[in-house]
């Protein structure tokens, strides 16, 4: 008893959260003192930070092209290894073996009404020293497109997801047998590929329409930031919402003797062949085509009549690949932890790059070496973490997150253990903080950002972000807006390494960077250079300082902690919040669903149409039954009574936890993420298993929140839909009974589990 | 008392409204077995009308330019007199002189980066053949642009309104002693000269972008519909909204000794040059600038980023005009009334063009035409209408409604006495009926919109129309446009021959065209040809035939009813939404003063803004008061009451009125437009005198409703608009009067005013 309440009383320091500029100080996790020393450490920590530095390693590693498989990746991850073992880290290189094509062959011409061939694109641009090596570069190229020879008129398919499907039948046009193209945008691009198999096409182009990705929004490079003429978007285009990593190893390590997939039983490469063109090529494809003219929303900044087709277009489409096994390289490099050494807080940004990769990814990978030299040199000082802290650099992420998969799959059991928390980065840049993560670190994020200037403005990052977000909140929000003592942090889909440690192990992950003020179009292509990068990305590298002030402080404060800084008031507003969005989806789908069957019976839709063109009037849907909702409701109000009786715990507790109940507690708060994962993984896609946050199958890098309900609702799957809800429900119960035991753990009582999802 | 029972008995009959279907036979006015007649009458009518009539006067009429002080422009005119002479109307041309300017220099070149000079625009295509008789043409220019030779860098402004030049403020762009280019659209084009002077510039060029008149919409003439690259479009930049009819001769007929003004000190002439061109001309224009990079949604379709200047592109504009006295001709042309001669039924339609005007305005003359045709072949077979019917053919539309205008002034006192309502006709062509104009006449047209039939569907085309409104309803709207039995019509700004009926004479008036599937841009330009009208306007003319049917009904009911079919629920429903979207104006400007203000405070603006670019956080504004909408309320509520009370009066009433009583009911009716409107007129433009409907100050032809009120709140004045809020109160107790008086008469009791505006 005595030892429980010396405990709490420590706990009510340590957990409560700092809302007034009054107690401005305490920080999430640490208690007394203990937040001075911490940002006494963290001043320390700042001196240590070298723009030059970052500079200098981002200039050297953008030099040639260090996509998987080049001679450079593997000089430049060595170079990260060596720096890491100079400023004292336990540093080692792990070899993962992934499948990777590379383009034996890419054609594509227009055949009629007049002959046109693509261009390889991408030539070198004045003022840009790295541009001149047109033939070390990968050529503009969708990896993973299968091999294929085909032909056929065009079809445009606007961004080419499922809903523009639906207008093109309205329109009467079928893209069987054809080839569409379809612009980048609105998806992830693997989505594109997939939905036009789906509907029988043979082929697929994308481009960059100028609209999305070129002079519409700026001047292009090298005059300005955005996509020029003959740039183009490099990327793959396996189908990540099924699984990432090496598409022969699903859910296993890519080991050299690991077994593997025959490739053509592989389901994440798509059917079709795939080619990603500039805008400049893709102009005479379009100029060519006839058919109903584009739905106004579909159409770009080209300047012609955008029109649907099919035809009278016609093109060839040849692409072919060599594919390979190829060695890559994860650089894993750790400080012992003094007191919970084996509690891992990880942090991690990939290497590898489709070209030069300036901004994506040594942008955010300077940030993480400056971050990782810091912390080197404070424990060069004799300071020690409490908790082991792992920082790793990742290879073959472009590819579909390999680096990180293969070594999350590899050790897989050994992180269910230990790993406590991974901090993401990806490309970087000027601007405004953004955070997406796991919402039970939200509080924690905000405290990060009031503590890091602004090198723009002086101001906080928190308040800088804070001012756009009322900028661009839509009125009604305003006011929450303005009274919430945090910031909301996204979700997180995919499209970095965050997804194998969130997703897939399940455990808490947060992905961070900067941006907002270095908008232009550089993404995966040539010209995203050491060059372009300071002259539009971050010139001053103040923003790059920013970031390793802001990892820096994630990474120190969790691994310094008293306590995991893990706070469950904000997950459980958000995921009040997802509840009520797949209501509030079903309720809307059955309004609208009745709606446009009223308006085919009572023939508006028909009588709206001009008949001189063509209107396939829709045929009427099933009406949208009512769900079930209620198991998962009580589940969240259950949620919502752990929530505010932990946080009564936490707000009466007294004193400090002893080591064993400290890692009692750790190991509880960081499984609470666990918790909301289920063994069996989202339906049709096993390897996903969070069920709150997923990536989209029809978005791709888009965020699906509680995904096995919503895409059931999305699909029209009704049974499907009411059976995950009970699922969810189960997980979120589940979960409860974790809070339940941390509960019992700060007020000292017994724990006494109350899985009864009606409980409330 | 018999009198008065036998009487009411009757209005039952003439005034119920045919909602169901079952008494779908009923019409507004006609009691009895009359409106069995009367449909029996329009049977005969239809089968007067001939399409290929239409045709041929369409092609005669368009093969040469018919502007005013042309030649061929007075021949269509006395071509049209012969033509209604013919059909046994008494027919006399009116002649007014009006002040034309037409171009002698029209200059613009570009001086700096580079040297280019605009082209003339508009030659010759291809299967059109009146394209080649280019020397004959009017060149793209605005009439009535000042004379003046300036010279400047380039400032892009958008569309020119007020609010664009808020933005450019705070982009840190001055248009003082710069030339402005702006874009067509977003207001009428007298607006852009107008503002831009009123903000420093020295000179204006308007374009058409191809995002809102080109190829953005669809393919371009002559393989589509849309405006070329050459193409322009003319027009007038009389100021309008202040008042319309010859500049020199403003509230008086310009007849030839009229009084007029020394051009000198005319106020509605721009004060500084304006010239429109082509986007072909305009490319290189826009090329040429820097500067801030345009908000987003100033962004056009030319393949160019947009920028906002000033500069460095220089330009030279030089405009001069010879400026002349011109006669116009305005055909009128009357079948006198059997029963009530004094009571004129009023039909006009225009008939100069800037060029061929095979669409604007040949496509609703031929409409007119083929009507008046067919009346005069009843009249011929023995019918007479009860009203006297007057077909007026305009002459001087384009240049500010001269034609009317003049007409009306110069005949002002009689029309006072005996017009009824005014039905306007201008270009027309395939697709939706479209019908704006008097709300008293609201369940009118709905009557007649249900007995025309789509050439297309072959339903009604108020089944049409009303499918395309639930199309495109908002959904919070839908239930109410499905329950009510009429369709609700737009309310006039300017931009036809109903302006100086409605606004300045103050009788009902409306304003009837099809449209909506003839999408194209011929609008002022030489391709809006007969060539173009059968390929892209109504290529069957079977919707010239539905136009002609659809004024017809309205024509011969109005002059056959046996009282006037005035309805008053829907105007005052329409009022009520107009007061309260005033009331809702002033609430949102004051919530949104309030934010800005906050956000001003708060840093929001800024730290939202990159420093590296150019912002200019706006000064804060003064707070919106409160202001006493109670006047206009309780006016509002004696409406609503004496509105119910006069449908309860109808409802229950008796017999037929005798030849006595319908005069004088029919004469109140019909000045209750006219109760509407202030001998003194609107604030600062005492031209327009209704306190209803007007054109906006800044937005031209578009319409702003209860416009003295409105403005004053739009432009802060709120002192001002305290003050309107009064006079319109006063206004509608004005009316309430008339509504007590017509209920006396009704309802057989003796007329008791009450004028209190609080009574309810």
């Amino acid at each position: 008893m005595a030892r429980h309440r010396r405990y709490t009383v420590m706990l009510y320091l340590l957990m409560s959260i700092t809302i007034s500029a009054a107690r401005a100080q305490s920080l999430l996790g640490f208690g007394g003192t203990r937040a001075d020393e911490e940002r006494a450490l963290e001043r320390k920590f700042d001196a240590f930070l070298n723009k030059d530095d970052q500079k200098m390693w981002m200039h050297r590693m953008s030099a040639q092209p260090h996509h998987i498989g080049s001679a450079f990746d593997k000089e430049n991850l060595e170079y990260v290894a060596s720096l890491f073992r100079s400023w004292g880290f336990q540093t080692s290189i792990e070899t993962f073996y992934v499948l990777f094509p590379t383009p034996k062959v890419r054609t594509l011409e227009l055949l009629e009404p007049a002959k046109f061939a693509v261009a390889r694109g991408e030539p070198e641009v004045e003022g840009d020293t790295t541009s001149r090596l047109v033939s070390e570069e990968l050529p503009l190229y969708n990896a993973y497109s299968p091999d294929g020879d085909v032909r056929g008129e065009l079809v445009y398919v606007n961004y080419g997801v499922p809903a523009d499907y639906d207008e093109l039948q309205e329109l009467g046009v079928d893209v069987k047998g054809k080839i569409v193209i379809a612009r980048y945008g609105g998806s992830w691009r693997g989505i594109k590929p997939k939905v036009a198999a789906e509907h029988g096409a043979v082929g697929c182009i994308i481009y960059s329409d100028p609209r999305d990705d070129g002079y519409f929004e700026g001047d292009v490079y090298p005059k300005g930031a955005f996509r020029n003429n003959e740039g183009g978007q490099r990327g793959s285009v396996l189908d990540m919402p099924v699984y990432s990593g090496d598409p022969l190893t699903p859910g296993i390590g890519a080991t050299k003797d690991a077994r593997r997939l025959p490739r053509d039983s592989v389901t994440v490469i798509p059917k079709i062949p795939v080619l990603p063109i500039s805008y400049h090529d893709a102009l005479p494809l379009l100029q060519a085509m006839s058919g109903p003219v584009a739905p106004e929303p579909w159409r770009g900044a080209l300047p012609i009549t955008y029109h649907c087709g099919a035809g009278p277009a016609l093109v060839h489409l040849k692409v072919q690949s060599s594919w390979d096994l190829v060695p890559i390289y994860d650089v894993i490099a750790k400080i012992q932890g003094s007191t919970y050494p084996d509690e891992w807080v990880i942090r991690g940004n990939h290497e590898d790059a489709w070209v030069f990769g300036a901004g994506d990814p040594l942008s955010g990978l300077v940030g993480l070496l400056a971050e990782a030299q810091a912390v080197g040199k404070l424990a060069g000082q004799g300071w020690k973490p409490k908790r082991t802290m792992v920082y790793c650099v990742w290879d073959g992420e472009e590819e579909g997150l390999f680096g990180s998969t293969e070594w999350v799959e590899t050790h897989f059991d050994e992180l269910r253990q230990k790993a406590a928390l991974y901090v993401n980065t990806d490309g970087s840049g000027r601007g405004f903080l953004g955070v997406a993560g796991s919402h039970t670190l939200q509080r924690f994020v905000s405290q990060v950002a009031r503590d890091v200037r602004d090198p723009e403005y002086g101001v906080s990052v928190f308040d800088r972000l804070r001012a756009r977000m009322i900028d661009t909140a839509p009125p009604e929000e305003l006011e929450s807006l303005r009274a919430r003592p945090d910031l909301p942090i996204g979700a997180l889909g995919s499209g970095s390494d965050y997804t194998p440690f969130l997703q897939h192990l399940g455990i808490a992950a947060l992905n961070v960077g900067y941006g907002g003020e270095d908008g232009g179009g550089s993404y995966h292509s040539a010209y995203d250079s050491y060059d372009y990068y300071v002259r539009f990305g971050d010139p001053t590298f103040s923003y790059e300082v920013a970031l390793a002030q802001t990892t820096g402080r994630m990474m120190l404060r969790c691994a310094d902690a008293d306590i995991l800084p893990f706070e469950f008031t904000d997950f459980t507003e958000t995921v009040k919040k997802y509840v009520s969005d797949v209501v509030k989806l079903a309720d809307n789908m059955r309004n609208e669903t009745h709606e446009t069957n009223r308006r085919i019976e009572e023939h508006t839709l028909l009588w709206n149409a001009d008949p001189t063109k063509t209107f396939v009037v829709p045929a009427e849907k099933a009406p949208v039954p009512f769900l079930n909702f209620a198991p998962l409701q009580n589940a969240l109000a259950t949620l919502e009574d752990r929530t505010q009786e932990l946080r009564g715990a936490f707000d009466s507790a007294g004193a400090a936890p002893s080591k064993d109940t400290a890692e009692k507690l750790d190991l509880l708060l960081k499984d609470f993420e666990h918790s909301l994962t289920l063994a069996g993984g989202l339906p049709g896609r096993p390897w996903y298993v969070h069920e709150i946050y997923a990536p989209g199958r029809y978005t791709g890098y888009g965020v699906k929140t509680l995904p096995a309900i919503r895409e059931a609702i999305e699909l029209r799957e009704w049974g499907e839909a009411d059976n995950e809800i009970g699922v969810v429900s189960n997980v979120l119960t589940q979960s409860n009974e974790l809070l339940a035991q941390i509960h019992a753990l700060v007020s000292g009582n017994p724990f006494r589990p109350n899985t009864s999802p009606g409980d409330r």
